[in-house]
């Protein structure tokens, strides 16, 4: 709102650049996890690591705007089965966009351990996606208990808290073991917000 | 087994003095978190750093033992309900134990997340703890099923590693927002695991 005035070329080319190097960070941080290097992300665009401070100043606002595009992405996938897919299906494949990207994974977990320290850069950042990933999901659960597709006798704001706890734990249990299923756990999970009788 | 014709008088000072190291390092991580210094701990106990890198050869080594005896202790305040109890009360309690001792929460959730590199010392800790864990739950929910407590139509494997994980999640959201009631959370989580129709 404030850059109105501004032309129009000139800024969609700052958002175009902004837009290729947190692409260029995602793909390298896929690929390599946190061992990925600003040098790196900067050649994958070709700017140098200066040009690469100017949109992100530091190393955690990257980091950070690159979990965000996770989340993003990972919404995109969950919701992909679109009004025929199910919420099962959509939740199993958050889970399998965890093991097919242990990288941002990896990141992810890392980064929201860090910052459960009230000081680090980091904790506001998790404390708002906490909290609105929460009130999005109660609303969607809110809007299934009157439909009839969640269960009505515990509260959406509990099972939607619920639902973002068991795929952080089971992604941190895969991490530590690949051969656990997630996937599936995170069907049952599911199954077992349908309401309890027939 | 090896010790058997070790005299009993040291051996059993020794076991001593190394409880009382962990005793203390656990409080000393209780009260400060992963800020407690070897020196603090060294000094609650009496003795000099260099003798408690005797019993715990690096930081790590008295770490892992702290997290060991925090779910020790944490299983000892799930089933306090004992016969009478319900594994509502217990995980509950888990959860309550959490938000009661956030200085060792925090600690488990920087170490978990830490040792999610198959190259950290405590990964293959943290591998086994999971496993473990999750083979006793589903030995309890296996035995659950057959008495109708817990519900049939899903694995208990799968049940087991939901309520893991429901735990570890809960307790990061809680450590970046502590208004978050993860013991109501908890308990709704366990009515879930009742069977589906009455």
């Amino acid at each position: 709102m404030t850059n109105q005035r501004k032309p129009r070329g000139p800024y969609r080319k700052s958002a175009e650049r902004r837009e290729r190097i947190l692409q260029a960070a995602y793909e390298a941080i896929d690929e390599h996890g946190e061992r990925a290097s600003l040098q790196d992300i900067a050649d994958r665009v070709g700017v140098t690591q200066p040009a690469l401070t100017y949109y992100f100043p530091t190393r955690d606002d990257l980091l950070l705007a690159v979990l965000e595009r996770r989340d993003t992405l990972g919404k995109q996938v969950a919701g992909a089965g679109g009004e025929g897919g199910t919420f099962v299906d959509g939740m199993a494949a958050s889970a399998r966009h965890t093991t097919d990207h242990p990288g941002l994974a990896k990141l992810y977990v890392t980064l929201s351990a860090a910052a459960t320290d009230p000081g680090s850069p980091a904790h506001s950042y998790f404390t708002e996606r906490y909290g609105g990933l929460a009130a999005e999901v109660t609303r969607d659960f809110e809007e299934g208990q009157r439909t009839g597709l969640i269960r009505a006798d515990e509260p959406a704001g509990h099972l939607a808290r619920a639902v973002l706890a068991v795929l952080d734990g089971l992604q941190i249990q895969w991490m530590h073991d690949p051969t656990v299923d997630i996937a599936a756990i995170a069907e049952t999970f599911t199954r077992m917000l349908a309401p309890p009788a027939e």
